[in-house]
This record gives structure tokens, C-alpha cells and sequence, in this order.
């Protein structure tokens, strides 16, 4: 195995950077593509500076941040972190205890890592459903947490969503809804209403998924419980500080859903020129996808044996594909457990710059590149 | 009890932030004077601005971060977190396991927080020793912590630290300074080593303590520790944004300890003035303070007696600073745990631009306006 431990994963993306770092200083911002989808960005204005400070910074920003963002999430209170994943420690640090239960219902397996990592790290039980016959409830349950959409953009079922709610209030128990991409996608795209509006109690999302916003995560939920969590993230060092602060203000006001219904447009386009070449490619909302599972499958059918991990040979895949054509795909730069699929986001800012062909000839001739190594 | 719950505190906080946030709208930021010497800065160009993405931002700025931060802090690798209380529980989260026991030495209680709730979390013992005769190691003692300076600007002698150093050494068990303050108080004020410099294997400073950075927290370190601690910071989303390492940057370029070297000089000034009305004042490294007990003290002395505890008195005290004199103060707006002293420190930016003399007066009357309440 390529990827043996965490701290391989972490020279991994240091080496990616390196290879950035090279590109942008070799020849400029626009000869990178990062299509990840996840580019996010900082539209701040000399004047947001001079206020960023630790205190007069939040405190300016504050009102600004609870009317935007109640009507991006809706609920009753906003408080926003570092990141999604230290949003998703501070929720379960302050509702979930030693000997509790954490269930978390999601569209399709893998879940993301944060969820079941701060669980054991405060001493509880976690299990995962993705078949609405099996979810269930224990007396444990301390905590209900919904994926809105995976990170290889599966959607959940709105009469799925529903379902859980209903099961989860009959039992009094609070409902988390990780809606890190699918507060936008499942709202612009599949027309579902909010996780608020549908009865969740919290929820959070990334500002850099989908939206112009700077890597941080947006929650909004009832005002009691939003407190407690305010506590735990201001006890542990959880929260955004005031330069994130401005950067999701001005996602969130600059926000429209064109590129994505631009994407989910065109994304066939991609894909059937793709598939021509790469038979088990997918669509995925807004562009196309290659999990770790089919790109080894492809390689056997062309006789190709290997036997690194499908994890391994993804990130080799997205190593060249960083390298020889200076596209960024999230197993090159993804944290500790992201998913080893190559997904191209055509809702990316950086694909409106790029020609459709561009990025078929890229991800074919790194498959048969791939082929040779 | 007026501060009853870490919630109580959150909300204290947003009180203080809507009075803040009032007195820039009405009045304009020069209106305010945030004399904590925490107010930090973010001196950003746009240009920095337009390469602040999720994975081009740090790309970039990496190797200005590498060595500019081994600069000012020694060590062979660095990493930058969210906060210093974010990086503590990265270092604890990678370093200390259940059952193990950390040991803390600092030049004086009380401890900063973050430290003991860190090691609770991770299912560790804590010891804490303000006292080189009493210190002691176990032999399930696995990271040894010091505090180069403490919230109210204490500082460690050199002797002591060598002295930790070498029992922590002689047992193989790694050094961690907690340098928030220190980094710079102990260096440009007392003349002492960097902490990597005196044998530490990892330190970490506030880079809006003392310098105009951002509110973040500034690691350096033995490379293979750091390494481990990056890893956990990435899977709980612990690390610093790109916003924040630009922030960082520019920080350190423009360090210069004359602000702190001019307070040090001028502080007996203030400290002169006030005492005339407040006995129990005493002088900081770079300003001057009022303990919450001192000012409960100070009360009974004229009479006044009251069931609030200290920590609800200085915080009365430090929102009247605010509300009638604008003037920023810890108590007002410092985050759960941090201390109840009344500190003025006249390296804070602010200071340059407020007379002593409306210090002075905004001290006493608030003091006497307290009486009255």
C-alpha cells in the first residue's frame, strides 16, 4: 500500500501543494483547474480588512452573518466554524455523552470520517444506515445525524428525510442534518426544501462546496441548541474566526444557482465522451465521477494487474492528473478519509475556463498513462 | 452567580459584541480602544486575497509559512491551527492516550483551561505544579507542558525551564511550551531563548498576542511530531485557514518588539496614576492589571460588600469600561475560562493612540461607578 497511515495521507497532500505551488508560480492562477468543486474563495474588500480583528472583527460581522445566514439554512440562530468537520466535534461533544448512541441514516455508503471519529472520541457507539428497513433507534440514541447528500454527491430521498425526522421526534431525540453539499444541491437541483423547513433541529454545511465561500462550516438550528454548541467550539478552538466570518457573508450574498444548473446541463456532454474510453464512468449531479473501485476494474479488463489498494491507484490518477495537466481532484488534496473517487465538478468557477474536450483528453490519456505505469 | 455556565459566558460575549459592534457603527472604529493586547490584524492585499481558495491558498503559501514561522519560533517543521487552544488539543489528541497523565509546570496558577479540559477528553490525568521543588513525572506521565507566560503575563524564569527540560528529557518524555504570550515576552522583554532553542520539542504562540496576526495559533516543532499532530488536526478540523496563514505571514514580516519595549517603559506611568486610587494595582510586562479578587478587596475597603463572585464583579467592571469608555478589556469579551483580571496593555495598537491620562480617569470612575452599583 501507497497510503498506509494518516500521516501518509498528510504527505501526500503536502507533495500535492508542492506541485501547485510550482504551477501557479511557473505560470500563473490560471493555468491551475482546480475542479474539485470545493475552490471556494475570499471576496473581501479593503475595508472588510481593516476591520478583521479578533474582537471588533466578530462583533461587526455577527448581524450581518444571522440574517444571511437564516435565509441560506433558515432556523432560529447561526454560528459558524473552522471547518464542517469541527462543527460536526462541537455538536457531538456538547449532545452526545460516554455510553451514547450516535445513528446516522445517509444515501449511500462510505459516510464521512468526522462523524464516527468525534464519536468515539467522546466515548459513544456509532452505526450507519443506508436502507430505510434497517434504521433504527435505541434507547441510547443520543443523537440523530442525516447526510443530505455524500460526498460523491448521492442525494437522499426527501420522503426518506422525512421519515427519519418522524422516527427520531417520536423518540424526542435531536436530528443533525451534515448538509456539507446537499443544502445546495438538494435545494437548486431536486427542488427539496431546507433541512430546517423539513423539521431538522441543527444543520451545517460547507461555504466552500458549491459557493464561493472560503473552507469553514455554516451551521443553523434552534437557538438553545446552537448555544450549548457555541460553548464546546469556543471551549476547543472550533470557531471561524472573523476573516471566514466575512468570506461566508460574501458567499452567501453572491450565491446563485446558475452554475450548477449550468452543470447539471451539461455534465452529459462530458460523460458520454468520457465513456467512450473509460466504460464505467458516471454522472454524478454536476459533473461525472470514477470511483477507486471502477478504475481498478477498468485496468484488469485491459489486462492490467496491480496490487495496490484502489484507493492507491486513484490517487495515482488524480497525482497525474494534477501533474500533466494541472487539474485538482480531491484524492490528490482531500484530508484524513476523503473519498478516493475522481469526481469532476463542472459547477466549478475553474470550468467555465476549461474546454469540455480538454478534460475528456486529460482523464483518458491519464487512463492509459495509468495503464503503462 | 451572574456567570453560571459556559453559556452564560457565550452569551456575555454576544453582549459585549453588540455593544462593540454599536459604538463602530455609530462612531467609527477609531472610537474604540481595544486595549487586551489580543486585537491581532489581517494585513492582507487583494492580491493575497485572490489566491485565498481552499487548495491554491495554502499551496502557495506554504514556504513562506515554513520559513518565516521557523524564524521567529526555531524547530524543523511548522504548522498553524485555528487557535492555540485548537493546536493543544491536536498535540493532546496525538500525543496522549487514555490513562496516560500529562504534567504541566507554569510560573503561576491559575492554568490556561484549554490544557486540563484537553487531556480530560482524551480520557488522561492532569497535574499542574506552579512550584519547581514539588514538580514530579510518573511513569505514565506522556507529554510534559510549559507555560512560557501566563494569561496575566507571569513569566517563567529560565532556570526553572531549563530545569523541566532536562527531568523531562532525563525520562524521555516530550517538552510542549504553550509560548502564547511568551514567545515574544519572554524574548524581546527578559532576553530568554526561543523555546526551541532550550531543548522544547514542540511550541506553540497566539499570533495575535503581542503582534498584529490574525487570532491563530503558530506551532513549531521536531518534524516527525509534527507530522502526527498535522494528521489529527486535518481529521477534526483543527488547522488554520488560508485567510488565517496570510494573516500569519504578513504578521511575522512586520514583527517588531518596539511596541512592547515602549510599553515596558512607560507602564509605571499609568501604574503611578491609578495607584493613587485603587491601591491593589499592579504593573504587567507591558501594561498594568487588577485582579478579580483585588478589586473585591477594594470594595470591602470602602465599605461595599457583595454576594457576586470575583470573576461577576470583573465582569461588571470590564463592561462599564466598555459601555462609558469604549475601551476593550478581557473580562468583557474573553472566551470560556479565560482570566477575570482587569488587564490594560499598553503594547496593544490602541494604546498608541489613547492618553494615559483618560486610562487613568476611565480606571477610577469605573471603579467608583462600581461602588455605586
Amino acid at each position: 500500500m501507497l497510503i498506509k497511515s494518516p500521516v501518509d495521507e498528510v504527505k501526500k497532500r503536502e507533495n500535492s501543494f508542492r506541485i501547485i505551488s510550482s504551477i501557479l508560480n511557473q505560470n500563473g492562477r490560471n493555468a491551475l483547474y482546480d475542479l474539485t468543486g470545493l475552490a471556494g474563495g475570499f471576496k473581501l474588500s479593503q475595508e472588510d480588512l481593516d476591520l478583521l480583528e479578533t474582537y471588533a472583527g466578530p462583533a461587526i460581522f455577527e448581524s450581518q452573518l444571522q440574517n444571511l445566514g437564516k435565509a441560506h439554512l433558515g432556523g432560529e440562530k447561526i454560528l459558524a466554524f473552522n471547518r464542517t468537520t469541527s462543527g460536526i466535534l462541537a455538536t457531538i461533544l456538547a449532545l452526545v455523552s460516554s455510553g451514547d448512541e450516535v445513528i446516522h441514516y445517509l444515501p449511500k455508503f462510505p459516510s464521512h470520517p468526522s462523524i464516527p471519529r468525534s464519536t468515539a472520541l467522546v466515548g459513544a457507539s456509532y452505526r450507519e444506515f443506508d436502507n430505510l428497513d434497517e434504521f433504527e433507534i435505541n434507547d441510547n440514541t443520543s443523537l440523530v445525524i442525516i447526510t443530505g447528500s455524500t460526498m460523491d454527491h448521492d442525494i437522499i430521498k426527501e420522503d426518506e428525510f422525512l421519515k427519519i425526522i418522524e422516527l427520531s421526534k417520536s423518540k424526542n431525540i435531536p436530528v443533525f442534518v451534515d448538509d456539507a453539499s446537499g443544502a445546495r444541491l438538494r435545494t437548486v437541483l431536486y427542488h427539496q426544501p431546507k433541512a430546517m423547513d423539513m423539521g431538522a433541529d441543527l444543520v451545517i454545511t460547507s461555504t466552500d462546496k458549491l459557493m464561493d465561500g472560503p473552507r469553514a462550516g455554516l451551521m443553523a438550528g434552534k437557538g438553545e441548541i446552537v448555544d450549548l454548541i457555541k460553548s464546546k467550539a469556543h471551549q476547543f478552538g472550533l470557531e471561524a474566526q472573523s476573516a471566514t466570518i466575512v468570506g461566508i457573508i460574501k458567499a452567501i450574498e453572491s450565491f446563485s444557482g446558475e452554475r450548477m444548473l449550468d452543470a447539471f446541463r451539461k455534465k452529459h456532454l462530458v460523460y458520454e465522451a468520457v465513456k467512450k474510453g473509460i466504460n464505467s464512468i458516471r454522472e454524478t449531479p454536476t459533473g461525472v465521477m470514477l470511483s477507486a473501485d471502477d478504475l481498478i476494474n477498468e485496468l484488469n479488463q485491459k489486462g492490467v494487474e496491480t496490487e495496490f489498494s484502489p484507493a492507491d491507484v486513484a490517487c495515482v490518477f488524480a497525482a497525474l492528473l494534477l501533474r500533466n495537466y494541472h487539474i485538482v481532484t480531491i484524492p490528490a488534496v482531500g484530508m484524513p478519509g476523503a473519498s478516493p473517487t475522481i469526481r469532476i465538478d463542472l459547477a466549478a468557477k475553474d470550468a467555465e475556463r476549461i474546454d469540455k474536450d480538454y478534460i475528456v483528453k486529460a482523464f483518458i490519456e491519464t487512463f492509459s498513462h495509468l495503464n503503462e505505469i
